[in-house]
């Protein structure tokens, strides 16, 4: 199958970095930041951008695009956050593409925002391979998905710039050796924030001070000078 | 891309098809019971068929195959569980697919065999679509991972003879609204049984009966007549 498997392969992912350097194009010159937001089903992804969106409040103006297989049960609960949110359901689909992204960004007034998080599928393998015209990666894992995530998905963890560890309340209900779960990130990627957040309680500081750095990185950096990221 | 990329994936789903059949053919003429289990990275899959080898020691022989993208650490605890195991290791692969589970039954012995639980790579979304050979598939969620899973991966709840609910322990530590989440199954599948498990302290009764009326089904079933029961 390779010979005729490959080649289209590769033409997908070259069509996708073609659109998802559109979109960071547009981005850039809208001047907002934005972040690509990987962790598997039932981590806190949409807990912790709840937390996000009402923690700041008038502070920046976040926008989420979020994909999920079925329903608009997350959009729902990030409009009702104070976000503006747009919902992408991807049918089958186990990851969001630059194509998506771009449809929805079309729905976004982007000079009005400062910071727009992109919510992907629930997957911790399949979003990572897909530039989605973004400026960082940012990676979750749940305490109760166990102490082995990191070092079972050496992926995400390389590519990640930040990485959080939330349900991090759990720790006494669950079994998690948090130091052989540090270890494994630090051996995969040495350069990387590790945070721990409990966004089912709104506390997210850490993470909303790394967030707060990538917007004025946005802010500061010469429009002129822009250059792909990655 | 449509007119070069459809064709092409139907060759591979179909070599696919093809191969699991082949499985399931050696699968009846070993007399062995053969189950996919699919769930989110974290929900508790390894945990289970550790408590399951430990449960049925004595009473069945238990074969399970393995699949993550990295590490071996998940057939290290079934070897120790007791259980038959062998690990594969996917790469970038989210999913299993017929040919990896080809290659790794050649590593068992089925005809010691009663029964077989191929562990897929933790996703909630791709395993679905790859038929490995199986006879009945099972879905495990977990509690942490919030009431709104099964409503947000229908393909899943669609294709499960039986449904999981893992990490009932922490119910008194999260958000999870079970009528809801029961209600959303029963809304996709009136069928399927959906049983409550704490895996990590062995609470499994369930599973463990349904997973005798599996094998049970396999012994009674006559071998000249056995059709591909998908």
């Amino acid at each position: 199958m390779n010979a005729i498997d490959i080649p289209v392969i590769e033409n997908v992912l070259k069509l996708n970095d073609e659109i998802a350097a559109i979109n960071r194009a547009a981005f850039d010159e809208a001047g907002v930041r934005v972040v690509n937001l990987i962790g598997g089903p039932g981590c806190g992804k949409t807990t912790l951008l709840e937390a996000t969106a009402q923690q700041l409040a008038g502070r920046l103006c976040l926008g989420v695009i979020v994909g999920d297989l079925a329903t608009t049960r997350d959009a729902e609960r990030l409009l009702a956050a104070g976000a503006e949110a747009v919902q992408i359901n991807t049918g089958k689909g186990c990851h969001l593409d630059a194509n998506q992204v771009r449809q929805a960004t079309q729905r976004l007034d982007l000079t009005k925002l400062d910071l727009l998080i992109i919510e992907n599928v629930g997957n911790l393998i399949c979003p990572v391979g897909f530039d989605l015209g973004h400026h960082a990666v940012a990676g979750v894992f749940g305490v109760a998905e166990g102490d082995d995530k990191a070092a079972k998905h050496p992926h995400l963890v390389h590519r990640a710039d930040v990485l959080l560890l939330n349900q991090i309340d759990l720790r006494p209900h669950v079994k998690f050796d948090l130091d052989r779960f540090v270890a494994d990130v630090a051996a995969l990627n040495a350069e990387t924030d590790l945070f721990h957040t409990n966004a089912a309680a709104g506390q997210i500081g850490p993470w909303l001070d790394w967030l707060a750095t990538q917007v004025a990185w946005s802010r500061t950096r010469p429009r002129a000078r822009v250059e792909r990221p990655e």
